[in-house]
């Protein structure tokens, strides 16, 4: 009888205007209405996005956008250097390679965050580098990386910087106008509060310059067909209609609550969780670098994640993501993103203790849900900063 | 307050089932319960297919699944012929184009059908072709291509056949095993009375041994990995999960009415709207060799055919689809795929005289609309039969 409760760092639960909206019967996609829709979409997206430029609606996953970006900006055997700081980092090299170019890979820790610095060496070092390809938030890790410092960088050293938004976008600053950056990108399933099925896509002016200079070769992703359909209402090809439809809604909820306070409660809920995660005693996986719209936490030696996982999601319905690859059943990632509230946080921290209490060797804090209460209050009172 | 009625050859209208399992919450794709889902569609779609191979599920339009059957099939440099009967068939070619093939067209008049001797002829005279590109029905002329003979031709010659089931599967027979298909795919907003947002493809066991010798060069598209993930119940990536959700349902429906029923009344339809046509002394644009999930109709000169749709949408509530490229104006594809009946379809015809008489010229019969619903109750108790 106990409710779902979805806090995974994607997809997220949805609200009930969005749910209304997918039930919609069909509408056709090259008739007036829709292109109605599509427009009022560009100006919400363009909002959401920081840009003034277009932003493309792509029928895909996120890495269909990845690859989009990889693709339309960069010709074969062009130099790029790539983030490598989680799953995702991974991502951004293996649709490089995929796709014919030559990456150089820059590694990091799993749960650190990356050091202009050591990409301003690495531009150094690789002077004939094209672009830059960055996570805003890797997902896999929960770990924020410094995009304006990045962007400011590239700019200076005259390359593009790709940036991947699918956990950022809508969950924490990451205005692509102001801070410069050339591709950015994201997915329907995270912030936005959206089933997965789309992908949006935006380019700056020397990114588009860019994407002339390359042959098109991925006919499914074609930046240039998709900005010019897109400038008319439209999209290259037949796109899910019924998430655009529900796009619709999730933007104008965006528009109407103002990015500036969607930020604000997801840095609360960040703080939120923080605390309650250190008032259990437990090791909290990015430190200061962390992602706005998920807590990843490290696990006590001798806890298995993977059972802990299935524990909470079948004694309490509660669902929390666990470690991927090296870092399977070491840490859990509990997801705070899209339509997710302080409450639903209280039973996702309240399972988290119980189900280690349940395998044993652990007790913390009685206090921690008051605390962690506390602690969004208070920053429900502040002004939000992205912490370095 | 006249209803909307969809009359278009996708997207269709959508049932209330399918529309409710669209507007429920979100689950998690890595999970059980998605993976149970999975399972269960698994065997609905090669029951709609007509396949043991697995049937595997896109987040794309079907224009993504075409691009993975050529990226996955053919390497660069190969030689694939192409028949180009209408806009899809130029598809096929754009993409081979695009991902650097050797396309051999075969092109037709729009509004005909190929002959399995032009192609016979063409193999012969490039013996070094790997594959045949073709439509089951070519959406854009409302033709249907003798895929069974061209699959029996393709066996013989040693070829791979490789079949746009787009505007087919679930509409009119097309059994990938029994007919001998190496690549069957389709998308979700035909037939299958889904919203479009995903696609599907099913390869035989010699296309599969095909791919390997293939280097992935589609980061998003990949045939291999995807089977992978497919057996076990996932998708490579996120996938549009509450289209999948729907799609249950809408396999669950075909699976108890029986694909010889969907067929059957897909038949009835035809020709119920191949009479009206007929009967009101318009031409058919398509011959003997007509798609059963649309009718094209050819105008008659003097008739504005971007008008008339317009009128019948705007006066009539009743959506088509007119030429597309140098058939623009000229025809009217009326739509009879998905969630559509014969109300429908009286609706349909009856705006489509109307907005005829309206623009002058144009007088009919006064019991076409009898003579349609005669053809339609004859068809339904007859066995149908794909007409050469």
């Amino acid at each position: 009888m106990d409710k779902l409760r979805l806090l995974t760092p994607g997809p997220t639960p949805l609200p009930e205007n969005v749910r209304l909206a997918l039930a919609r019967d069909m509408i056709h996609h090259r008739k007036q209405d829709f292109k109605d829709i599509m427009i009022r979409v560009q100006d919400g997206l363009q909002y959401l996005f920081g840009t003034k430029e277009p932003v493309m609606t792509l029928t895909s996953s996120g890495s269909g956008a990845m690859s989009a970006a990889v693709t339309g900006l960069f010709a074969p055997g062009e130099k790029v250097l790539v983030v490598e700081a989680g799953k995702f980092g991974q991502r951004w090299s293996e649709i490089s390679e995929t796709h014919g170019l030559d990456v150089v890979a820059l590694p990091l820790a799993w749960g650190q965050a990356v050091k202009p610095r050591d990409v301003e060496n690495a531009l150094s070092r690789f002077p004939d580098i094209s672009g830059v390809l960055v996570q805003a938030s890797e997902t896999s890790t929960g770990v924020l990386h410094p995009v304006e410092e990045l962007a400011r960088l590239c700019r200076i050293k005259n390359k593009l910087i790709v940036v991947d938004g699918i956990s950022a976008v809508g969950i924490s600053p990451c205005p692509m106008d102001e801070w410069g950056i050339d591709c950015l990108l994201t997915g329907s399933q995270k912030g936005m509060m959206l089933p997965p099925g789309l992908a949006f896509i935006a380019l700056s002016d020397r990114a588009w310059h860019k994407t002339r200079e390359v042959r098109p070769r991925n006919f499914y992703f074609n930046l240039q067909k998709e900005r010019e359909k897109c400038l008319s209402g439209q999209t290259l090809f037949t796109p899910a209609i019924n998430l655009v439809v529900a796009l619709d809604e999730c933007l104008r909820y965006f528009q109407k609550q103002g990015l500036e306070n969607i930020f604000k409660r997801q840095w609360a809920m960040t703080r939120m969780v923080r605390t309650g995660v250190r008032s259990l005693g437990l090791e909290l996986f990015a430190g200061s670098n962390y992602t706005w719209g998920l807590t990843s936490i490290r696990l006590p030696p001798g806890i298995d994640g993977v059972k802990l996982l299935d524990t909470a999601a079948r004694e309490y319905n509660v669902l929390m993501a666990g470690g991927q690859d090296h870092l399977k059943g070491k840490i859990v990632r509990l997801g705070h993103m899209g339509y997710v509230d302080w409450s639903d946080l209280l039973a996702g921290l309240y399972t988290l203790r119980n189900v280690l209490v349940r395998q044993g060797g652990f007790s913390g804090s009685r206090d921690y849900l008051e605390r962690a209460m506390a602690a969004y209050e208070e920053a429900m009172d502040r002004t939000y900063c992205i912490e370095r």
